[in-house]
């Protein structure tokens, strides 16, 4: 299926991914990883829970650490204009004969629970409380100092419609892979912040968390980070990398935690703003588009990820569909 | 006067700065300055002018080199989201009994032509050619890597009254600098497209243009930079850093071209695309608001700029408004 | 076999390992690989070789490309004291019962040629040409900016007896890799310059090259030259990296040009000056030792190198022994 | 007067700068300073001092700071092959009729005593307590990440004579300033080590010690340091850069504690171990010697240091020798 054309005036006004809620088997190794060794901050804790931000936010998370099921994804949030918006939203979903239910969040205000065609669990706001800037506290900055969330990526089982519905909610397609032999898209990169992408979707046993991202500011602190993991005990976490996405042109690496959830370091993409961005196309037999510098992903990548509660797959699904190694 | 709330519903929808004409004595001295050193790419030039762009840039130009009065800016150029978006631009400076029309520029599509109250050429449009991406032609990168414009900065007589005009647009205030003593606003940065600044307005004799910018990947391009021209002739073009700003948190240098014409090479901001972002207060008397690391800035930084095309200053608005350094 | 104490007052003086001759079948290639890729500096150039030095270097060369039978190597070339020196040298090698001739090679003064006892061609000197300081002509630099050549690693069949007459003539040795089951070395780095080695020996089908070495000012060069490398042609002469090494803590990358030859780009090793310095052991099981990020090396690393003329290798040496993967 | 020709065979073998005994009036605010600023690693503390080590080193210590009057040396130690060049040692200096002193110093072996023609006090040492390797402990990293001590800058009444006096020791001079109109010379740069310096003379009220310098691993560490300084209370403890050297081609940092103590940090200039390197004459009248970028030094760069302790100056001497700002 060719790309559509995007939707430069979508129903309702998206500004950017937000926050995503994981579930963890044991909140202090993830402490010991997201805040100590990563380098994000605490805004709050309790017994059931850790919300985190990074150094140059001001909205009062972006990741939730819930103690759970280790490897399931609560929910991927999105902020929205305002709260009409908001409204929009709600009628948006409804119209498709999703399910839409206005819950209560600590530390936000009115929040949209739904969910996409295919079970993953959204929530929509356009409050959320404001914290003080600390992005020139340096003595805070630790770790591989995460300055901002950046994307989602998703494994899909249809690649082509969940970039139709993403594309019709007003995410724009910058880059994507295309399968010449079956027509099929292969994976596809959609933003609506004027970056590469908020969310990402890639051909694979779906739906399923491939990874959360975090913006860095240098090259220099990936290496840093994984010099850090290497001798403090956490090198079976670093996954692939460092390496150049051919793809988004962005460094990157990829550690997982002890419970699976991936995240991905990443700088140094591109402005995406203009309505007129051409997509840049990729061929799926072209092994740069993955890493430009032509070393390839480890098979963990192509296959692991975290389940979504209330859509998790069963055994058929996951023996259903072969990932091709790129 | 403090700074006034966000416009969030515009009369019309600019993304971003876009471009900028700068008249200059001599071509090939300023080719040799913008293009072998600085690293911008040439993307059409004749006997009169030069039209060049960065590196990640899809779009014909960001900067035209146009033969003629050194130290003059011909217009400071913006992109609309669509054509329905340029007519509404129209009516609202019609509105505002300012002059507007529409005039052919090679390589774009319509463009609209107006000035701002203070005489400051102005062009806003839709369309302009794309190129191809040159993004990862890796051996196409020189001088500083430049890989995006980021932002215009001028002098203004009246900053409170620039930050209303612009504001009206659809501009939104990150940061500020307020004098405590008058009351007023010396200096602010507004933005379309998500980062610090599109516009900046300080305090000085204007309207002149204090520098237009471009964005670059690490503080170690902007070393890189500064070891290239000072071995090749360029020392004394060499103005100001390299350093941090308080304000914005960005990594600069400031250089002036032969024609006075400065530019600042910037990178490492952060994202603001918030509707409820807060802007940053800085006191007159902090010196970090300027430099973070407490250098000062040199006299010539606050005292010269680019004069705009038909909107020159007589003696006596030169000397009209004592500048304070800070 | 435990490391022998070093031989703090060797018999002759070895200041540092200066040059090494490689033999390329195609002199075009390889000028476009090292120079315009790499971005070594020619000093000179004829139908049969290339001169190359690195940009802080004032000798003549480091590496001299000669055309003729590709992946082969003429020598590997060391700088003595003074003339004194190299008269000892001479009485050295004679004791040992090793060859030694007295050679002319243009832009040097004396010339000792002599082989180890494994066949492997060594040249020592004490004078050769000095050049102009290019160190700060910055618009020369280009590719990974290379400052000097930094050290040869070497396959041995016997490590131990590789170390003991290396470590006779005075190379230190600084880190090394202990087989604890076979109570052999497997690895050693051997210093003289005061950095982390100018040799090193490692167990394999030898004796062969298997890498020279370049010094660089920052992991970030190493990102631009795979940028550069991986959009011009040269993506499969990629072949490892980038990363740490947990021995000698470098950040390295191993590139092959198309002859075979081997080239490490590194940097941040330390200082080894101390006598006293005790050396580092590694445990042949610990895979942090090759790279402290824990991604394994390709196959293609541990059995490829370089053969010395002269000193060819059988068929039956080329299999005699398996290489252990680390 | 013409620099002089190395001496190539010193009457003993000093190998290094080593370390350096500093008297401030607080040491709480000297630890916050040197250890949770700098990121000096504490290696023994009681009531009365606190040594240091930087990253890289295995020695015990490379600073000492000790309580005492704060601005005052105590000394200057450098490290010796062996025992025996120890005594070499102490023969040298009592021909020169130069005061020496076998003394019992914590943590070391015998260490003698003496003092430069012009009072400086000077300690000679082979053998100091080795620690474990703590390079690749990345989570003790902070502040700058300082690497190892990399050489003291002391001012001199006369740099002709100590240049004289320490190349006699064996000291190479790897740069110099020539003061044209005088014939003398104004500064230099001398070795041991294989870098540009172990110890720089320049001319001005002396002896003082100008600074002591620490090696980083990139620039970007000293950027990381100004944004800590900058923000953790001590901006006015910033002097001077960032910057590139001329002379040396080092980037560097200048700051200074609250007694006055200068502390360069440095990174990136080059091998000097050639016994015939050529050395490189600067003008005195060439700016860039100083800042390759052509920024000035501020006038306290050129007046401030710190005293020895039993050589301070009196208030004639310090008026002496009028500073001429280069």
């Amino acid at each position: 299926m060719p790309i559509p054309a995007p939707n430069l005036y979508p129903d309702f006004n998206i500004i950017r991914l937000s926050h995503v809620e994981l579930f963890v088997s044991d909140l202090a190794w993830s402490r010991a990883y997201y805040v100590d060794t990563l380098g994000l901050q605490v805004t709050f804790e309790d017994a059931d829970a850790i919300y985190l931000r990074a150094m140059e936010e001001r909205g009062h998370h972006c990741v939730i650490l819930r103690k759970g099921t280790g490897g399931e994804v609560g929910v991927l949030g999105f902020k929205v204009w305002d709260e009409g918006e908001l409204d929009k939203a709600e009628a948006w979903f409804k119209t498709r004969d999703l399910p839409t239910q206005w819950i209560e969040r600590p530390f936000m205000g009115r929040v949209l629970r739904t969910r996409d065609p295919w079970g993953v669990p959204l929530e929509f706001y356009a409050q959320m409380d404001r914290l003080p800037v600390i992005a020139q506290e340096y003595k805070l900055y630790r770790g591989v100092k995460p300055l901002r969330i950046d994307h989602f990526n998703l494994f899909s089982q249809n690649v082509d419609e969940a970039v139709k519905f993403y594309g019709d909610m007003g995410f724009r397609v910058t880059e994507y892979t295309a399968d010449e032999e079956t027509g099929r898209t292969w994976a596809a990169w959609m933003h609506r912040k004027g970056g590469v992408h908020d969310i990402a979707f890639t051909n694979g046993t779906g739906p399923r968390l491939h990874h959360m991202a975090f913006w860095v500011p240098t090259p220099l602190n990936i290496i840093d980070l994984l010099d850090l993991m290497a001798t403090t005990g956490y090198v079976s976490n670093i996954e692939r990398g460092p390496g150049r996405h051919g793809i988004s042109n962005a460094f990157f690496l990829y550690i997982r935690d002890q419970d699976g959830h991936r995240t991905e370091i990443y700088c140094s993409d591109y402005q995406t703003l203009d309505p007129d961005l051409e997509p840049i196309k990729w061929d799926l037999k072209d092994p740069q588009r993955q890493t430009l510098w032509g070393a390839p992903a480890p098979q963990s990548w192509f296959e692991l990820g975290s389940t979504f509660q209330g859509a998790s797959l069963t055994e058929s699904d996951l023996k259903a569909q072969p990932i091709v190694a790129p």
